[in-house]
């Protein structure tokens, strides 16, 4: 299983691509920068979208679904939306295929062009605003308060299995409002939505903040997102949060009748995760022997491998695993009892720490016996013998406690990888040595951001939401500073 | 709110269309033949998957994704696919935009053109079956259980909201087997699954059967389908499921050890539903006063109306309406209190009505004196006045006689529209006259079946699973036959 499998610090790129395909998670397909997503991977993926969906309802929002071409002349409207998303796309020129002259397969069929060339979607703020266009009339109409699960496409030139794909899943809100107040509060509650969710789910601590001017979405006032930090001391961004102001709403002239009956542009945000998450949830968290995932996520929570050497001794064990099972269950906990013969349980052992299942239980005839069980932590496998009795509470206490070790963890990471930094030579010194997010002032300028990103491939990940004020000199231009940003190279 | 809304009677295909778009389900988009489904539409259908993913897992299916994109190529190795697929689709050609030389908007950049073209997935057996390859091995891999939730692009020249939409949403389940006998037994496992679920929670009854020849799917050796009948005496094909044969494992050479150390290649099915049931659902059970639904797949299952004329009577109508609605939601029933004071209660009581809510309370100053509530059911438009006390237990007892009065209703229809003929013009009269199922003997080729069709639109819809044998003559060529198969003109 784990054969020709690096570790991370032999080589982290190959450890993640490795971890991914033998994880059974995703693989490349024929498609160049398409993923297949294995069973294994999008039973993680339903956890996410299940919990998520679940937070926008609770948040007042409804799903719907939009289409998946945009007409080209869409991407017009809107200025920087245009430069941002309508150029590295998948184009839909034409909607027929022939026989080929030679008999031999089928060619396009240049009689069927289309008059407008289609755009396979690479976010949905044009065709979206175009629809609500029609639904709004009056403030009665708002808000607006729409989420969509769909695929895009984005044409990159390098790609990574969930970091950076050229089709990939996500949920993408739409939301329209009578007031900027009320829009902006709006990005706000779904940055916190996500904040949440990568703290209390994934395991994963976030920073919450705005991007600079450089780093935000076409169309935006401003952007708001999370950022995360993965082993290898390289940031993620793991969900974005946009204040679109009145850009689209003026770009598809969307107006309102206010209550003081006048006619006003709408306020719009949007705000989306994708699969990407899966990403910065395999990165945060595995290790060297593979895949670690956080319980609340993990689509086999609890396995349970019998040890025995004959039909006899397996039906002992299972009579008393079988209870053990169902009663697990019943509390809500995933179980899976592999009782194949077809593979040893040493095999299993390193089957399912490989997959990252947060916790193992193995049963042999001496446990039958002595009325014993061995659980395994997937975290820190350590393994401990236990008394049967009570065992179910004690698996779900386990469980409780390796979600909340993962966090810390993952949060003492962070913390010894965040470095306050006063100097430009210090700034690429810690960058090279150490990676991490790195504190510092900047001038507020998008050309030093620019020179910065240059010479050293940082970036300005975030602005803190509630930054402390601290006068300070940039780290590169050595002007006057208001506040540190966080710094890091990023995915 | 339901003005300009033609009865069944009066345009069938206007009431239909005008509805869809009327109860806020779906309306078309600026793209051809793709529609935007609203979110009252959306939450019928997440119902819909929601039932259906639980019964694929509970067969043992996982699910997966699979790339949106197909190679061209891929297409050609299986020859009737091709001819079913390939040619009325989308086909992406250029990977980039680029500014327009006048400066206004943006063109194709002819520089980034694919070398070979890309087809939006119509169906995915082509890419799975490429994928399949590299995942099997031994029997020790299959079978292979594999579900897909999509979205899919058919370029369909005439469209209709849900029943043929350019873009649509289905799943499509894609299995791989050892042997002829366990892929047949899956598409029969799967097409009971579809008619159980159309039965059960659609409340529309079906026929279970198999297509002849002509009618099956492109490069399946079965084609196993349920159909329906619409109020308008159509059918409507509602799910199918197909077994492959060895076609598709050896288009794409996907050959295993089987136990006695042999290569052999693999056995195949694929099933599919798609948003096209939203069509059935609508057609089967609506009226003339707008949507009908059955409770099991309704979003609002029950909406309480109050009746007051202040503020004071509202209070007092809430606080005996609260509990209610808290009792029936914690039993599992989806509730709306509707109290806005923006709408007046006849207002409401047409809005749910043409939104087929299924059962509507209401609560007047009266009512709260006397200790009675109005219960109205939407399928019969009957209203009655109860005693408040034990009002949770009638209504979930009320929801269930509408479920299976909608299913009986759709049952009688069905039967009062299926007709045994045995003359060619009794086969037409019946046919212009009455439309519905028409069973009748044909003598199994497909220049008859194609005859028929030329000169009546009429198909052959299935031959039923467990057909009685029946010698007879064909109703259209007068050769012997053994069965009778059913016929109907269908959507």
């Amino acid at each position: 299983m784990a054969k020709d499998f690096p570790s991370r610090a032999e080589n982290y790129a190959q450890w993640y691509n490795d971890l991914v395909i033998k994880a059974d998670l995703a693989e490349n397909s024929a498609v160049r920068g398409c993923m297949v997503i294995k069973p294994y991977g999008y039973a993680i993926w339903e956890k996410i979208q299940a919990v998520l969906d679940r937070k926008f309802k609770d948040t007042g929002h409804s799903n719907a679904y939009f289409p998946i071409f945009i007409p080209k002349s869409f991407f017009s409207k809107e200025a920087s939306h245009v430069e941002g998303f309508a150029k590295e796309c998948a184009v839909v020129t034409h909607y027929r295929l022939k026989s080929s002259p030679d008999g031999k397969g089928v060619v396009v069929d240049e009689d069927a062009k289309l008059e407008e060339e289609l755009i396979v979607r690479p976010t949905s703020e044009t065709i979206i605003w175009d629809t609500y266009k029609n639904w709004i009339k009056s403030y009665r109409d708002l808000p607006i308060l729409i989420n969509q699960w769909a695929n895009v496409v984005r044409w990159e030139m390098r790609t990574r299995l969930f970091l950076r794909t050229t089709e990939f899943l996500w949920q993408e809100g739409h939301t329209a409002h009578e007031t900027r107040e009320e829009a902006v509060q709006e990005a706000l509650t779904m940055l916190n939505v996500y904040a949440d969710f990568a703290e209390s789910w994934m395991a994963i601590p976030v920073i919450k903040g705005t991007k600079s001017p450089a780093e935000r979405f076409a169309g935006a006032l401003d952007t708001y997102a999370i950022e995360a930090l993965m082993q290898d001391g390289k940031a993620l961004q793991a969900g974005t949060s946009h204040f679109l102001g009145q850009n689209f709403a003026k770009a598809f002239d969307v107006k309102y009748l206010n209550k003081e009956n006048q006619l006003d542009y709408v306020w719009a945000t949007s705000w989306g995760v994708s699969t990407r998450l899966m990403g910065a949830l395999i990165m945060s968290h595995s290790d060297d022997h593979g895949l670690v995932l956080p319980p609340k996520l993990a689509p086999i929570q609890v396995v349970i491998v019998p040890v025995f050497k004959n039909a006899e001794q397996l039906a002992r064990i299972s009579e008393t695993v079988i209870p053990i099972k169902k009663a697990l269950e019943a509390k809500g906990i995933s179980v899976k009892y592999d009782d194949r013969e077809t593979y040893k349980p040493g095999w299993k052992f390193t089957e399912y720490e490989f997959k990252g299942v947060p916790v193992r239980l193995t049963v042999g005839p001496r446990d039958i016996e002595q009325g014993t069980i061995e659980i395994a932590r997937r975290d820190t496998l350590e393994k401990e013998v236990l008394q049967l009795t009570d065992i179910g509470n004690k698996v779900i206490h386990l469980l409780d406690q390796i979600q909340k070790n993962l966090y810390d963890r993952a949060l003492s990471f962070r913390e010894d990888n965040t470095f306050r930094v006063d100097s430009w030579d210090e700034f690429k010194r810690v960058l090279d040595d150490k990676g991490g997010f790195i504190s510092a002032h900047w001038d507020g300028t998008a050309e030093t951001e620019e020179k910065i990103k240059e010479e050293t491939k940082a970036t300005i990940r975030v602005i803190p939401l509630n930054n402390v004020a601290e006068k300070g000199k940039c780290i590169y231009s050595g002007k006057p500073s208001d506040q540190r940003v966080i710094f890091a190279r990023a995915y």
